[in-house]
């Protein structure tokens, strides 16, 4: 619609529409399309040839090799799924039935149900406005007030139970302050689980997301920096926590020719061989696809600097990001137009999406402990995702 | 080696070896390939073209309809493997902690994982010499032992634990007495979620295995008849069960065009769309893979009538096998004859397994209530499984 006159200033969500079809031309946009560039259809084809579609096969192997040099980690162990990795990842950091695990209210509910699944509660704190991640300052705030320190570790004092584990998350393929939190994690006697499911090729400093802690974790999801259709990787440097993963994970089985016996209660998460070979693939556009998010990120930042009530998410100073989602941060004064961004940005084939809603606010969580989370629930109501599929820029 | 005199008979694993290299021919063979005979390819790149590798995508629907046009079930959810199907089927049948779970001792350990993953205990019940399945008969004994009834239903009387569910399985492909076990069922208030894991193609009189309970599930693991490389399926003629199966596979997300709510602790357990291409192609070849297994039973039955120590599974009466995997069974005077049996056939290149080691023999379930197992037990020692490949009649 045109505006009659420059002294009306045209509705925010139509200049988002705007700035969003100038850098993306006309046409419908999706939020994530997987970029097919490289030798995917191969890796199939030569995959569907050896009958080695399953459990076993050498794309598996070759995954978990390319993922662990490329992460700089010692082990990877490629599973199903980010939510079955997180789930392995916090079992062999030795979350019990009744444990609480500290970790962002504002990520996806994988990581509680992670936890919920060993029969864990998750106790959310609040994220930081740098990097969208978990705020080191809070949480230590936090922690000196809701810890009881025992000869063992630490004690929720008011719900008594064991507080084990620490999931802090790389959003959005930022890098949050992995090395304070660590650090923190280390006077409060909790392991470290990273949740580095959307951060593959982002680094804090030179170290590659998913290091730091005793595990870590990715996710191959469709929508991820890069797919293996579903899939997810344990990352350890730890050689007997990835065996003991590889064991878990490959329904605990005892080597042998013919035998079969099961020594614990392992999981049937192994990612089939036929994932692993478009994850080969894929992982052989890494550089392409970060480059191409790191231009997009370019396009993006030209065209929202007119728009005064958006910021568009950079990079934390000293880290690199995947970029693997682009978002948009709103002022707080426009957080009440966050739907009719949404709405119109839809609504004109460009898909776009709020972060998820914090988990303490879901029905299944709502009674779980909590950190105060005022920035978690502002940063819930002023996020907006926007179109950022690598082939934006750098066409398949 | 020549045998000097036809008086010292040739050692029984020697006789069995030549038997099935009669049949088999030189070379190596695998105990189970898959054949992709069809249009495998085809699929994969149509679907890698779409670039809907994963959670969503016309190939799961497709291949959702066709499963449950092929068992007659109403509807079909497809899950990543068998095991997550058997978690959320019992989930489905209203399996709570501290339950338990009556299923055979002698079936893969996932049945008795998926029990666990949910706080439920497996209790074991004998098989049947007839078909390799639960016993209705020693079951029906049993269940008058241990029951006490109860105006909810049926209580364990020496463990005190809700007894709530039964899962009968349809072993190596062969129907066990489902119509038996259902009544017996009823009459102990207990629901039925049928393990048909490995019998996709095997009939009941002329119902297909798996619709006979609340739920049924299905495998596509690599080694079954067919594959989607990992796969299984949830069956149920439940419509609502179906969509509850459907919602707590794919995260328990409400459905919203851009709000990320969930409304109860989900599975990240949808089969990707990479997986269901494979899995439509695969189902197309079911009648050709079918008339191979049985071509290749009629062949490797005049090749063991000479031995008279071992028995070749034939489906039981009145019911149709899909012949998933050929088994012999030893007689009981030469079970100490499995191992040389399994260690002469290996090491000559074709692939044998005994059946599973009873799974209150293994480690995490030695303390699990059991009734007497003696067949069960003693089918463990007997059981070996023989080249079974659809490929070694009917080439791709």
């Amino acid at each position: 619609m045109k505006q009659s006159s420059s002294q009306i200033p045209r509705p925010l969500h139509e200049r988002i529409v705007a700035s969003l079809a100038d850098v993306l031309g006309d046409g419908k946009h999706a939020l994530h399309e997987p970029s097919f560039m490289g030798e995917e259809l191969q890796c199939l084809k030569e995959c569907i040839s050896s009958t080695y579609v399953s459990s076993v096969g050498p794309f598996v192997d070759r995954f978990e090799k390319a993922i662990a040099e490329y992460t700089g980690s010692r082990r990877a162990v490629a599973v199903v799924n980010g939510t079955s990795a997180l789930q392995v990842a916090l079992q062999l950091a030795g979350v019990k039935a009744g444990d609480e695990v500290v970790m962002p209210a504002l990520t996806f509910v994988g990581t509680a149900n992670a936890a919920r699944y060993l029969g864990a509660t998750p106790h959310f704190a609040d994220s930081s406005l740098n990097n969208l991640g978990l705020d080191p300052d809070a949480l230590q705030e936090w922690l000196k007030y809701v810890v009881e320190k025992t000869s063992t570790g630490s004690r929720n004092r008011f719900t008594g139970s064991r507080i084990s584990t620490l999931v802090p998350m790389h959003t959005f393929g930022h890098p949050c302050e992995i090395e304070r939190l660590v650090g923190l994690a280390n006077d409060y006697q909790l392991r470290v689980v990273e949740d580095a499911a959307e951060s593959l090729g982002s680094y804090f400093g030179d170290r590659h997301t998913g290091t730091f802690g005793c595990c870590g974790i990715l996710s191959f999801n469709g929508n991820k920096i890069i797919t293996t259709g579903g899939g997810g990787a344990i990352l350890t440097n730890d050689i007997g926590l990835a065996d003991h993963a590889k064991h878990l994970t490959t329904t605990a089985k005892v080597n042998h020719r013919w035998d079969y016996v099961h020594d614990e209660v392992g999981y049937n998460f192994r990612m089939p061989n036929l994932n692993a070979a478009l994850g080969c693939a894929q992982l052989e556009s890494m550089p392409k696809l970060l480059a191409s998010k790191r231009s997009l990120t370019s396009l993006y930042s030209k065209c929202f600097t007119d728009i005064a009530e958006v910021t568009l998410m950079k990079e934390p100073h000293g880290c690199t990001s995947n970029y693997w989602l682009q978002t948009l941060i709103l002022a707080e004064s426009v957080s009440d137009q966050r739907d009719p961004i949404l709405e119109a940005t839809n609504n004109f084939g460009l898909s776009t999406r709020p972060a998820w809603r914090p988990i303490h606010q879901l029905p299944p969580y709502i009674n779980c402990p909590c950190a105060p989370l005022p920035v978690a629930e502002s940063l819930a109501l002023r996020i907006i995702n926007i179109p950022s599929s690598a082939k934006l820029v750098c066409r398949a």
